[in-house]
């Protein structure tokens, strides 16, 4: 059964899914991106994903491709075209087609690509239980990672590095010493007293929508967390140490650079946020 | 007359030149770039430019889309079937299209498209007789600018910003307060003594290939080049104040955030250098 993509006002197969070589988001990056987890049938925590993606156009001045009430439509589509009941959905907007120059084109239609894929949430589970390696680069990117652009060379380099060194994220590090985010996720920390800590999202980070939703599956367990910047020293100690993002939900950290975290296994607190997560976020039937 | 564009293999109609959704550089920004002016029929320093894009690929592990013998006879072919003789020859290379995953995939070819387009030579023989005005904002760009990768949303924010600010280019200013370069250019003044100033290439700011061009045109005119930083007022303050690139050649700027460089006017040895600087360059018959 082919895959289905969304392109431009169009359900097409897959491989004939193509966008044109003056796309904006091909020769600028002039463009962004959301990815939603699909789980037992329900995308997870569209309207926020929608929201953050709403902020990120404005914040480039780009206008929706599509009505707003219309983009939860084209997403179920293709989730049930493609016959997705565990996967994600992945949507990109670009500023659209145009001769190329710098500066905004006048008159552009934003360009929407929507795909979706599964995903085995046996094999999720199981990377959850073996939990994952992070290795430590130089925050070396823009100023403006808020925006959830395609700009994302990056963060490919940082993880093609943590990859080589055996390792599934990259953590970017501030000159400051403290961990900014992963490469594609946030970054975490629980004290030995059980409190969860992660970097304040105001500054020089991507607010992360698994990140928010945390926030209230820890208040449902009665967890602690504290917003504030932490030191790579510090996570190294730490009782625990996970990453957050839609695709990975709460994944355990079992080693940083090489060092082990606490005893080197998946820590209990973290499984129990993973555990929760999925009755705490909201479901919108696919 | 249709505009031809070639896309991995193939010239097709602009219209019809298409890549692939999940091309990775519209996914991540990861490919590169080369603009190679194209004046009285020959394209101005191509060696030159291929081999920066040589470097480029080099720093990403790209490997070349085609040999580096054969991109030569494609330039030329795209400006031959687009009957440019004054314009520009654009390639991008990328890694090539790959289910979505930040790691680079194995085996993917990379993408190879290449466009070009006509100009007036006229018009930009009277743009620099104006001059063009520079807005100066602060650097926020990542750390490897020295890659010419097509992750430019930094540069398109920033030459947006100068635009609505009535000006044609973007400075880019590190926390020093010295001037890095424009957001498609690089930036030199010329002392109140004729001395040519640009800053090294080393750190910090892409080697354009019409920089290089002109410390040969420099010498050619016996003109002294000193390679440091320089400040926005040390800029303000200077005889002369002109941008390069492929497009621009040596273009005057005649005003800085709105104040005017010297009288206002461009100056008479960066029109000098405008002039002596196609003699110069390196002339492939397109």
């Amino acid at each position: 059964m082919p895959r289905i993509a969304y392109v431009n006002g169009r359900y097409v197969a897959h491989a004939d899914a193509f966008v044109h070589i003056e796309d904006r988001g091909y020769q600028f990056a002039d463009g962004v991106y959301e990815v939603c987890e699909v789980a037992r049938g329900f995308i997870v925590d569209m309207p926020r994903h929608l929201g953050r993606l709403n902020r990120s156009l404005t914040e480039l001045s780009i206008d929706w491709p599509v009505t707003r009430g219309v983009l939860p439509i084209i997403l179920r589509e293709v989730v049930r075209r493609n016959h997705v009941t565990d996967g994600l959905v992945y949507l990109q907007v670009t500023r659209g087609v145009a001769s190329r120059d710098f500066v905004f084109p006048a008159g552009t239609k934003p360009s929407l690509v929507v795909t979706a894929r599964k995903a085995d949430p046996a094999a999720a589970a199981k990377r959850a239980e073996g939990g994952i390696k992070v290795l430590t680069v130089p925050e070396n990117r823009w100023d403006r990672v808020d925006i959830k652009s395609v700009g994302l060379l990056p963060n490919v380099l940082a993880k093609q590095k943590a990859k080589e060194a055996g390792a599934q994220e990259a953590w970017f590090i501030d000159a400051d010493g403290t961990v900014k985010e992963g490469g594609s996720s946030n970054a975490w920390i629980i004290t030995r007293d059980g409190v969860l800590v992660t970097r304040p999202a105001e500054h020089g980070i991507l607010r992360g929508i698994t990140r928010t939703t945390l926030f209230e599956v820890a208040a449902k367990l009665g967890l602690k967390i504290e917003e504030r910047g932490f030191s790579v020293a510090e996570a190294k100690a730490a009782r625990e140490v996970f990453i957050s993002s839609a695709t990975t939900i709460a994944m355990p950290v079992v080693a940083i650079d090489g060092a082990p975290v606490a005893n080197g296994h998946p820590g209990s607190i973290t499984l129990s946020l993973r555990q929760a997560f999925f009755d705490v976020a909201e479901k919108s039937p696919a």
